[in-house]
């Protein structure tokens, strides 16, 4: 680099946002420089609100700025099924695709031991300690069809087969390999209709 | 959007950056929510500073924290040759291929009656002004070999030769219709190279 040393920095800092390499964070720097400064300062205060005021939901632990997220705090909402996602996102997906009426359960990853991460660091004893409070009559897995998706979705069906609890998992709508946040609306809710009780 | 209104307005800000859309910008929010809120914060932190605290070079008007920039005060530049460019990162690119060892003018842009953006936008008169007061023997007009760019350096040329200086064009090794500041370093060079001289 050889612009003057603020700039380097944000060039640099900029590349913390995903899919942004040097030459975008290049272009990005620039655009705000040159043609965008209120943005980007409307940018930086966000960042700091949004980062300082969202935390986990107590019961499902999507991302929210509230104690409970307004699923879990919607009475319209069907407080027998639990369906189970790797990620926030995937919560938003099933939401656009407007079919879904029941709970989530939101695991902020998958089991992968390679990278230290097991049952507990993607929260599965606070799913059975709800499955165990809550009168749930169907836990729905709808972790990516991955290889590690898939392997989440095997121990949780283990687990809560074992306290006499119906578990599905939702159909093959959903292109293998694929991530379920970039699936269309129509293939998750087809995945969902479709889905089978695991025996 | 159906997240929370914090996590909505950062995905809204966030498309302030080029080429980030709504699913981009979402992917964003997610990313430093989930993964990387020190980044964000940080990214934040600088935004900040660096859109505080850069400016422009009163000398190339290029963007700089100086005020003047480490080009134009480098006493081993060659101070009599001006590179009229578009952007800041048009210098960059030439500081990149290391051949050109004189000195810029950065005009922010290019002439687009359509837009509202004439000579006295893009700074002109600063420029003949540092013509008239600097010992300038040449000018190389740099602008993107687009229907702008062309404009701007046809009318830059008219204003500069009635002044009796020597304005050269750079080479067409750049693309046509591309922006220069994609080219690599090697195109830049031998386009620089191959300038000719306006007649
Ligand atoms: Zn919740
Ligand atoms: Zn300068």
């Amino acid at each position: 680099m050889a612009f003057s040393p603020l700039i380097d920095q944000l060039v640099e800092t900029l590349r913390c946002l995903p899919s942004v390499g040097p030459k975008s964070a290049q272009r990005m720097a620039f655009h705000l420089l040159e043609r965008d400064r209120e943005g980007g300062f409307k940018l930086a205060e966000q960042l700091e609100k949004t980062l300082s005021g969202v935390g986990r939901c107590s019961s499902c632990r999507t991302l929210t700025e509230q104690p409970r997220c307004s699923i879990c705090e919607n009475d319209k909402r069907d407080k027998s099924i639990i369906c189970v996602v790797e990620t926030p996102a995937d919560v938003f997906a099933f939401e656009q695709s407007g079919i879904y009426r029941g709970l989530y359960f939101v695991l902020m990853g998958h089991l992968s031991p390679i990278d230290g991460i097991g049952p507990a660091e993607i929260g599965i004893s606070d799913l059975l300690q709800r499955l165990d409070n809550e009168k749930i009559k169907e836990v729905i897995l709808a972790t990516n069809p991955t290889v590690e998706g898939e392997a989440t979705a095997f121990y949780i069906t283990d687990q809560v087969k074992a306290m006499g609890i119906e578990v599905s998992r939702i159909a093959h709508g959903v292109p293998l390999g694929g991530e379920l946040e970039y699936v269309d609306a129509g293939t998750l809710a087809h995945a969902l209709n479709g889905r089978r009780v695991v025996d």
